[in-house]
């Protein structure tokens, strides 16, 4: 990954931010074609009314205007300014009311009064505005001018895929969202190092252990969706995966365990975790909230954590305009597809090994261990003989790094010797 | 359960209190026609001499009265004032003796002297009087005229048995010994709970999933008479159970676990006491005293933990005169019938569910979520999306309550608003 | 064991002391001379250039003298004076060199000043000296006169074993090392121990449940070349053992885990350890020094853990001539006498055994119980039913000793009653 890379990825959140996303609708459309400069991205869409297990793919929404206007031609409230501003999935409107009348329609925050709260209403028609609570105090009584130049109609909805090759028909699975309007860490944070991650895996394209899947969804009914058109693949192919998401900020790494919460997936990203911060915070699956409820509902069961930086719902920016490009960095990011990249590994390194030899081999010989033997020098290359002592067929790498203690990375590069001097070899497994 | 029956409880322990029990005789069936009045309880007589795996039903013991005289014709210890004075299946006996003869028959508590203590002597023919070590100082030297109208005699062991029927033929097993004189808490506290739990269940006949067993035996030789005479049949048809014991004190409630320690009847247990109160006394095997020996005993190995308020040997009133109607309270006694009424309703709605729809259902449709999504809301209903996540048909509904940490009462509201929906439905398993 | 058997532990090793042992050479013959004077130890010869897994046995090293000899012709080193100051497996050589040339020959512990360190090159040709590093400090500028009157040449390795037999052919085996030149607890402590352990159990052949194989072994090429002659037997017959090193000492007991960690070996150690001290060191398989690190390599696996006072490394005499005959003890190696006969006497009484009665037995009528119950005698012979309560054909009696929190010994006095009663009989299994 490049330096230049890098920095990219703090210039796509910035040219994402502005777009007005929804579960359908153009602003996903407009998402993907600024990733598809980065990724071939496949874009599908799905007919509005779509069966999807339990669920039905609402009809596709639009906004292009909407605002309270005062008696004095004040736009008090504007979509123009703020795409929070509308409470997403609202009906077209146009008419006059009483502040009072109007109130019930208005969205606040009375704890953070200085903030516009995010609002949805996907699968109940109405219309409402968010705004700052002080801003809503500050009304007058009297008329206000309402219009919201919105479409709710059967069109589709649209969703992201792609896929690099591996050895394996064995899939490692990311799942991130792409449904939200101008908030930074939830959600763009996911879809940029999800993009980033992807294009740095192009160049590795047939030559990783497993295949890689990356899906960009509208959350819970896209989620849904994939899984119901796919769920015959995914039972037999997915081998571990991650949701991203909420990973731009500069909170500690946080991972939230899949519903059997000992599956290869948790495996490797507590391993990982460990190793990069010793304080990272691991969430049990009770604390989920994004599509990991959808990959690990009963009867699905992927093996899906999630992992995260400040995990959703615990910190005061969450859904809310405070959620903006302050809120999330450049190295943040960095650091967060830093441990992505070493979650992948991890799942590439992770074989079962066997030694060739029987008892200790004669490390001597093959220089990997010092030809005399004092009280000071008696723990050289213990390391070398501790790998070995658990490459025993049965521990993969990643249970040998956790009985001696040591990352993952640093056990592979012993075992990169071992290889070498043919002291051990691949179990077939 | 009527407000009546609660003060009931309390009534019936007071009339069966004065009755002289022991492990056979007519104070046992005197207790049973009491019994009698609240359920059909059955008497069974099983003649003395009968073999019961390593043990005989001995003779049967009555005594009509009992006490020591001075040389003033004084009866300074007499059966008439408390039948705890008689070593339980003492031998007829007429004479007069010197003190230091008389001292040799008596049995006292220096470290308690004012109560009397409760002493049998069953399978050793000998005779002897209970008293207060400081009653005891109190006699002077001289001749006591001794006198004791009992018999022992070739006759039976009584043990009554209650079954309330239900739709499965496996049984959930409740145990209650009845053969102490007159203390309380151990044992009427037992044998009440179990009659008015018994009375209880009867208007459920016919409708429970369990059948419900109620035995009032002998402690030890009824218990191992019952089990070797239905040894068969309880092996294949036991499911849980309890002893009963020691339950009218105002203690904090106990637990003490099978022999194997993980069986259904501990998890029941457990669960309950964890969820009406956070600090009761758990007992591992090892402190076992009462009939759980016989049923837990290796090859027999039935499920059945014992549940008590303060365990037997624990509290200083424990087998001595202090042990009387002022140290249990019918407040106790409700409590315990309540917690008992928990136990088994637990047992009854302890179903394995599985999901009817893949990924999450939208609760929305059902009334069951509501359809704006708001920062402060999105908590909503967790509990119904917790009880979806795990309603796995693997997870029993004990094993759900546990996971999400409520009492499965509370999980078993939501179950049934999953029912009405079918969101869920019975495991076959 | 008689006392005299234990005073003679004490001078075996101060006979054994002043032997230059190495990993061949006669001093390894001398040494099973005098063991032979205990058991009839079987030496065996492997020809120099035997292959053993990865490993030829090298060719046989002895010494008959060594110095650094000053101008003024003192010899400022002296082998006659400790066989430490001869580099194990040192070359041949004769000459003259300068101060500092001779100093790349010179081994010295820097932060022990004043002790000579033990330093070995067995696989590579070279020479060298080892002494105080204050005394080399004190070496004036000039020539020395170098004399190593060694002969490194086609031999044989020596090794010595002795098998007590059994009624079974499962053997329990012991390994300790004889390679060391004069220190006293690593390595002469175990040996010794060895010897004596070996020499009582010789009384009881034929009649013990196990078959007992002690093997005195050079340390690791010793281990891997037993394993290379008998992987076959050993993998069919061993069941259990122990290394036995650095046990002379006065330290506290330590135990070091086979690399399974709960072999029958490491119930054992611990359960026995646990209830001579509880303030014992167990050590994980990482910790790892001796000949274990063979018997438990990946595809030997053998259950064999290690049993030490003071861990090899963790001592500060360790390897130095501090380790000498006042830094172990007649009483200690004593103590480590008995220990290891607790340990075999665990193997041997370490039976399943099962209730011959259903329920608890009248114990009574064996004398077992008091036939009166009294509320101060019910905790009487308790632990004649805890015994019971678990001999149910399914934990062995470690396993009936770790439940009821008492030593095995103890336990297998109370199945001695039972079995005499014809109350429990031996499971088959």
């Amino acid at each position: 990954l490049t330096d230049k890379m890098k920095n990219e990825m703090y210039e796509l959140l910035e040219r994402l931010f502005p777009i007005t996303r929804s579960i359908t609708g153009n602003g996903v459309r407009e998402t993907f074609s600024i990733i598809q400069e980065h990724i071939p991205l496949i874009q599908h869409e799905v007919p509005s009314g779509t069966k999807a297990f339990d669920w039905i793919v609402p009809d596709e929404w639009n906004i292009r205007d909407a605002y309270i206007m005062d008696d004095d031609g004040n736009r008090v409230v504007d979509y123009q300014q703020s795409n929070l501003h509308i409470v997403s999935y609202s009906v077209p409107f146009e008419g006059t009311l009483t502040l009072d009348e109007l109130k019930k329609h208005l969205f606040t925050l009375p704890e953070q009064p200085d903030l516009i709260p995010y609002v949805t209403s996907y699968y109940e028609r109405r219309w409402g505005f968010c705004m700052a609570h002080n801003k809503m105090n500050e009304l007058k009584d009297g008329n206000y001018h309402i219009k919201i130049d919105s479409s709710l109609e059967p069109g589709s909805m649209t969703y992201g895929e792609f896929v690099v090759k591996g050895k394996s028909e064995k899939e490692i699975l990311f799942s991130t969202y792409v449904c939200h309007p101008s908030m930074a860490n939830d959600e763009l944070s996911g879809p940029v190092i999800a993009t980033f991650f992807a294009k740095s895996l192009m160049d590795r394209a047939g030559s990783t252990k497993y295949t890689y899947r990356f899906l960009f969804l509208p959350e819970t009914i896209g989620a849904i969706t994939y899984i119901s058109k796919n769920f015959d693949r995914l039972k037999n192919i997915v081998f571990g995966g991650y949701v991203i998401t909420c990973i731009g900020d500069s909170g500690k790494f946080s991972y939230l365990k899949t519903r059997a919460g000992n599956t290869i997936s948790d495996r490797v990203a507590m391993h990982v975790l460990k190793h990069i911060t010793h304080d990272y915070n691991l969430y049990e699956f009770l604390d989920r909230g994004s599509d990991e409820r959808q990959y690990n509902a009963p009867g699905v069961d992927l093996p899906i954590g999630s992992i995260m930086r400040s995990k959703h719902r615990t910190y005061p920016e969450y859904h809310t305009s405070a959620d903006n490009l302050d809120f999330v960095s450049p190295m943040a990011l960095n650091e967060s597809l830093s441990m992505v990249e070493r979650l992948i590994e991890t799942f590439e390194i992770n074989n079962i090994y066997i030694c060739i030899k029987s008892c200790e081999p004669q490390l001597g010989k093959y220089g990997l261990y010092n030809n005399i033997s004092k009280k000071d020098m008696i723990g050289q290359n213990r390391l070398i003989k501790d790998v070995l002592a658990y490459c025993d067929g049965q521990h993969d790498l990643l249970a040998v790094a956790e009985v001696i203690n040591r990352p993952i990375w640093t056990v592979k590069s012993i075992i990169d010797q071992l290889l070498n001097h043919k002291l051990i070899k691949l179990a077939k497994r």
